[in-house]
């Protein structure tokens, strides 16, 4: 259980406080706000508070006296607009934090995302739980034969249960030696900051991510996508819901722009002009390597 | 007047909505939304959004699942900690959104402040309103004899009416010569983007910016200081009495350990060891230069 | 003429000396250091610094002991799949340094790209020459009539002449009130942060700007679209032409994933599907906004 | 040993070859290139690329045509008065590419500054190394007992031994695994996204890491700091070393005003005027906490 009955009460204390305010609301995250939606086996995200809205973004571009918006529709279309042309600054004006919880070895991959704002549990000074992240059944895939840094089938059978075995086994004996080295029953206990360096890439930590709204799209964007590891793809997935209750007009362009949109390069661009012209283009003449001939018959698809 | 009739009534009417939220509120800051605090001849600083309180920072400090404050006295030793220590994150979790009016070539300064999300009125868009900054007789200082980049003496008499004068009279001709490039009356009217050329720098504009706490403070402790433009140094002067009513235990640490605080070489710290020991020290034996020892005695002052 | 012949001595002096080093080293760009390439009337862009060439990239991707670098083929194709695949760190890796002179107004548009170093001539502490942008004849355009931020026909006899005398007769009465204002002659002479004031956004300016090679390609991609104002414009194609030279295999991925691609949206993508399979589409059944159809449109012409 | 024979014979190679530049050259950097610095027990920093030297901070700050230095002296007077002035963007102008080897929970901590470019060894497409930071016996030390984040006293006898034992067995478990489950021996073998997850945080990664001099002062102070963990610390303190051969003057004038340097607060000044008055101040008349009276007194021994 990824939060602790403890833990549940202080969010349901925090959910009942309700104060008037003269700042943009919106309803989609006020019901989001604090509650742990659960992600992985131990993991969660938290809304912990945001600022703005999609008329925020509307009344940025228009550096407004009031709350700058128009009618929806107008204002849609203005969202549209900025999307398209790739303006950046007017969805930088809305910002969200969220307490996150989740394995080592997905915080690495997020940090490198550096335009967002953390503070991570210390484990300098402070003593990590005994939580690791094991994949489920159907997450446990092996290396991809066709892409160096994917995964493939999923592994069953003799060689699932060893490799499971192994995961179990070696995270509990790491934890076990973590709690001894810290041990001070008769010992002097060895310092938090070196007693953490036992513990594996899977165990869980936690942080508040606090990031505004055009760089939120631009990690969704990469780590949504299906060549994303999975284990960071479903945090993105999760928060792209929660980005849809919060800026519904914003995720609506954002995923017809550039979830659901195509790139073409200039050679894209020429044999699809070719085939619009009714010509057949094949790898051959497509005058492109296979990896992106590959890529441009996917997007066709 | 920095504030239109029209521009009144739409602030008026944002001032007057309230609703519910379950986000941290400060009731300082919900006293300030939207008022547009006058600054210079026709600028102003009005603040949009915000978001978080002091408790916030004590709250990712410590990766809390609730409040996460304990007593007030507690927030205030490790909020004091958190500064004195140039801890930045927790200070970062806090975030503040101003709508400001003031001239370009504050604006130029402003800028180099490269942490902050800004939406500028665009003039190639849009028409600039007639409005200059024209300095206040006690602004209408000399260059300074000792400091390459600051102002001496007040001009008075003759030489101060000769300069009022010409940018009185330069930025009235040059705005109406901006009225009439662009006027399409029986012409074609040159584009906006370069019509706008012909602008001074007095000239005003205005701008959506946000910010975060911990980068707020470091644009307030040099555009706060007595070095900096007087013509940036009364914006940065406003948000300080803004961002005390907003987070008072986070803005106490800042002017104690920023503000009012001083920053001594280890040239300086020898010198003052062996003053505390009861020497007396003089430039010659300090083995400073000239400006660091006239700076290092009036730290002493 | 944008170089004194004092200056141009100087430059000469520099590209005199050469001397060892062990770093990677570009023959296109040691070409190019220190020259003056000339921009609009009186700019100029100069190569002060670089780091880095093509090798430098693929050698980061790989974490490599030596050089890194494989056969050119090799290279080529993990650069171009990099740049396909939006990886931005290898890009990272290598830097450039400019000295830039350019009109106050481009350089309020440049600086909006916030990850860059810029050291900016300071008005504060010395005084601008007397040099101003003035448009030559084919750049004195009408505001366009269906682009609300760009320009339209070129501006021609009576009403191009009454143009161009306001901007140079304001120019030059500007600047020589500012000399009055500075001048001692006399007087206390106003201070130079505040005779600045009085200058149009014509007049030139000139900064140290240092990036790196991704935030450079974004620059570009914006910069040296045909929808930036032709002013930047112009900067942006002359760092294409030097970018080329210093990193030929990354310029070239450049220009064939990014300035010669197209972006299209789900929307977009939906119609174009059904276009190949033999649908004729139009705006009516197309599902897009008007702005959407015309730009769909155009990336097929 | 942190680098094989491969790859010191590939790094021979690469510092044989000079070739002539006419960019800054800095000899101190020239002979660091390439050599691999020995930190830990298997970590190393290597110098792969730099731009500007001392004379650089100079001509950036003056904005020159030429190289834009003037006498020894006077450059070292501008850098000091630059770096007393918190002027941080003639800083910026110069920058440095480092390869390093680090455990990763140092890794861990250093990614916390942003401003900076990374390329980190994948472990998604490659198979780490064998390599675990095991503590030297003076490094393996107790929590400390007055320093929550800190260490304490030499672990000595049984209770070492027993600390090491755990730490190089886990290890080696750990790594005897992660092999097994990525073999293909009879099986499909676990996808190295996945077999990673179970190594523990002291496996050695490496990267590549690009930094301005600012950011890399900034760094510098913080890590290097006697407050930092050791196993940081000391990858710090080498790159003291390099930056003091780079250049010396900006070296020179960090080590003054940071490294060796103190902060006082507005309640220090009011004590140390006290106490240059001739009154003795005790902590109960200081108006001081606990915390600051301590490292207001450490600061003046």
């Amino acid at each position: 259980m990824p939060v602790t009955p403890e833990q549940q009460a202080e969010i349901e204390t925090l959910r009942e406080v309700s104060r008037p305010t003269r700042r943009a609301v919106s309803d989609g995250m006020e019901e989001h706000l604090y509650k742990a939606h659960e992600v992985l086996d131990h993991g969660f995200i938290r809304v912990i508070d945001y600022m703005g809205d999609d008329a925020a973004i509307c009344q940025a571009a228009r550096v407004s006296y009031g709350r700058g918006t128009k009618s929806v529709q107008n204002d849609e279309g203005l969202i549209r607009y900025l999307m398209r042309h790739w303006h950046s600054t007017p969805f930088e004006m809305c910002e969200v934090k969220f307490h996150v919880k989740l394995p080592v070895f997905v915080a690495r991959q997020w940090i490198r995302h550096r335009t967002a704002n953390v503070n991570e549990y210390s484990a300098r000074y402070s003593i990590l739980d005994r939580e690791f992240y094991i994949p489920a059944p159907d997450a446990l895939a092996a290396q991809s034969t066709v892409n160096n840094q994917g995964r493939g089938e999923v592994l069953e059978g003799d060689e699932a249960d060893r490799v499971l075995e192994m995961l179990n086994s070696d995270a509990t004996r790491a934890y076990d030696h973590y709690e001894e080295m810290l041990s001070q029953d008769g010992q002097k206990g060895l310092a938090r900051e070196l007693a953490r360096m036992n513990l594996p890439a899977n165990v869980y930590t936690q942080w508040y991510w606090k990031v505004d709204l055009h760089n939120l799209f631009h990690f969704l964007r990469l780590r949504a996508d299906s060549h994303a590891q999975m284990e960071i793809r479903v945090y993105a997935e999760l928060m792209c819901q929660i980005v849809k209750d919060w800026v519904p007009l914003a995720y609506g362009a954002f995923e017809d722009y550039r979830l659901g949109g195509e790139q073409f390069s200039a050679a894209g661009m020429a044999c699809l002009k070719r085939m619009l012209a009714g010509e057949e283009v094949t790898f051959e003449t497509s005058g492109m390597s296979k990896g992106e001939w590959r890529e441009f018959e996917a997007a066709l698809k």
